[in-house]
């Protein structure tokens, strides 16, 4: 069973009449003007300041996951919008409902792979990583499971965010061993398939996030925080270039065309 | 009724194998490592990069709404995350749903009075702000409407936040009009009524968007952006310092004594 | 300000160790086995347990809105399903949200307008509801308001939904004032307007619901109750036959295509 | 990869202008006045209408699991409607999110055990329900996992809905070996731990579901839609009886005193 607690706190916050803290810091004299957006959210993670190496990596691993297009994300806020434009905020939570084990799961996957598979460190005697990635590759062959953060549907036979984040990365002395146990991973997955399993986008972030120093579970949080923000956007597109009616209106036809047609036959 | 769309478009997003365009910029070549996330919300919220004034305005404004300590919200996330630990981001879409009229409702109605009340540019005359701000004043008080974004239950005499924003937006040289507004309903409402109604957070924040040239109905979405990224944060504070279950336990417990003795009387 | 409270207390229901109550019954005593679903749903609603009569009808009107098709809810639910298929509550909650002022808006408007026109019981005088009707149009007309519960972009020239429901009442022996004066509202619609606008399912409900006693306020929560079993039929029906998958690509090839035609002109 | 489709359909329904079909039959001349609430959410489910005696059993499961009193999710969508009062909707969405693997999974996971365990009908030889039993708990032992359906922390050393659930299905003769094995799984469970392990509701739910012959994939379905119709009791509820500000103003207070004391040592 769980265990009941007399007191009840916070260390994320909390306010007088004259006085806003949040993480330890004055809300007015230490943070407003001092931190950015993307600093303040690992501020939260992480309850410390990111170093400016450590923000220019985590603002453009946060920013990679803002926007990806129509997904079906993006389509539940417009198609929620449609009935409830009144409330904008049901739309975003809509959208976010579908952040599950198919999306942001095979980042957090990643994340979780490197971060178990690595040492502690400090751990007695070296780690090989091509010798550590080759039996990641093994494990999840002989389990009959797909690894994480290789390959892409669309993204051949290179996805293109992943060479421009290890850039970052490394041009901010902040590309370590996970990054590197990525690679190797690649490497043996494409040796042990034979086909080219370019690392995707959630796989370089899976590694960079590790080399940061966030526990896996916290990756999939920076993906649902960034999200938020794209479907805001969709849905100030959708006033002017609406698309949900549209699509009901085409799925409800051919529905109809394709269903009564069935139960004839 | 809706009109048919014979092509579905957006202006957002797409992808092709070897490049992401967003908002009409290469992702990997122009936006990553040239973007911080403040800036990238205000790129999608008004298709264009903002200055540095703008963005030191934009980024203080959306912080101050990310993180209130244990609001209602908070707790909803926190509860939700007690039954659906696997569903961080169903824990966060359940918070954002009560980010309506009665909390972020007040920062969009403050936003949507100043620039519903300010003549569009180029009109002729002058305008007389204080004669304005005693019109809108005026107004609300024989409607018998509440003006949003004065008064704080809390945070009195004045609201911290509200010099410091203030501050802000003067520094970076972006207080307009609408602030000067805003400050005027602040002082033609307190002579009508006689009490101290000091501008609280929201009223700054709906002025200050309104000198930003942002559509006040743009205003909600900051709110749901920013509150997402502090539920975040409450769902990871949850894993070491919960509170949810207490809570529970003692509300039912509560509900029962009390409830059951009103059933025996 | 809201008031603070000394004691949390519900008539909903608490247990003992022994004993379950439901608004005070004992449920396994006086419910299980003495309630069907659509009884019970009345007495959270009402807080007493219907006659055989109003059972007819309320379950009548309560299955009439679990279903509707492929409607954008049913359309939300499955395309959050895609990402998170281990949450089945979250699909569900997905495509709840969408469920406001446009779709379950026009039922909850006629209840509304049903029941505010009509004089409460025993008021001095004889009501004649048809000159009530063409108040209540000439009203909404200069208002430049649409009448809710009037017409239906398929099924003309008659919702056959609505002639059904109704038969249900009267043989019931519950038709009441307010689908007399529903049915008035049409007449002086059409009047007014030269055009056919028959009673659609919405405005029945809304009516019948009046009649059967129910406040207007929850007669969304009649929808929203409905609404939810059906969406687990759709979830349930997706696993062996899905469109989600399919909505989406069709989708973004179509974004594709157009969008970035529309950057080179 | 998922497989393109080239046609969309559904069996669940379509609308013509005069007809509306539902599951193979007319909405109108079918379904309603002849079918209740419980029996058509059983059809959606299963395909088929019940016989009485299923619909019997449906009933009282369905029943059972609509309302429990304040949970996690009931204060969920009050604290929800406290910031949105105007959409209803989203604070049973809110409520339904964290219907997860702690509350809704036992029950799925009763059904599951059970369902699994037991042989196909018409396999060879007779099946050993007591044997089978002692194997499930053997094995859920020797890995550490605990047997869902036992147990339950306040109802000891009964829970009581479980001999009514059980009563009610073997009155309506529909109890079956899923049943017994659970009942088997009870015994070997108590003798294996030295400890009372009654069958909550969830076990009894469970097993009742698999003796209907509902696959247990369903099972998590009929507590969504059961739960939605008991939080719109409690949105209801909340208009004349709230709670929600109380107790999150009891919340905060508690956390600025406890967690500005913490920061002080």
């Amino acid at each position: 069973m769980r265990k009941r607690k007399k007191k009840l706190s916070s260390k994320i916050g909390w306010s007088t009449p004259d006085r806003i803290t949040v993480h330890g810091l004055n809300l007015c004299e230490e943070v407003l003007g001092h931190f950015s957006v993307g600093d303040y959210a690992f501020l939260l993670l992480t309850q410390r300041r990111p170093t400016r190496e450590e923000s220019n990596v985590f603002n453009a691993v946060f920013i990679t996951l803002v926007e990806h297009g129509m997904t079906p994300s993006a389509m539940v806020a417009r198609l929620t919008q449609l009935g409830s434009p009144e409330s904008l905020q049901a739309a975003v939570a809509a959208g976010l409902c579908g952040l599950g084990s198919v999306f942001v799961g095979s980042m957090e996957g990643a994340a979780r792979m490197l971060s178990e598979a690595m040492p502690a460190e400090g751990s007695a005697g070296d780690v090989n990583l091509d010798e550590l990635a080759k039996d990641i590759v093994a494990t999840y062959r002989s389990n009959g499971r797909i690894i994480p953060g290789l390959g892409h549907p669309l993204h051949k036979p290179i996805d293109p965010r992943t060479p421009r984040l290890f850039e970052i990365a490394a041009d901010s002395g902040l590309s370590g061993p996970h990054v590197e146990l990525m690679q190797g991973v690649q490497k043996a997955a494409e040796a042990a398939s034979g086909k080219q399993l370019p690392i995707n986008a959630t796989g370089a972030i899976g590694a960079i996030c590790c080399d940061l120093g966030l526990p896996w579970e916290i990756v999939r949080g920076i993906g649902v925080m960034a999200r938020s923000i794209g479907l805001v956007g969709h849905l100030l597109e959708a006033k002017s270039n609406p698309l949900a009616f549209e699509l009901w209106q085409r799925t409800e036809e051919e529905i109809l065309l394709n269903s009564s047609a069935d139960t004839l036959s």
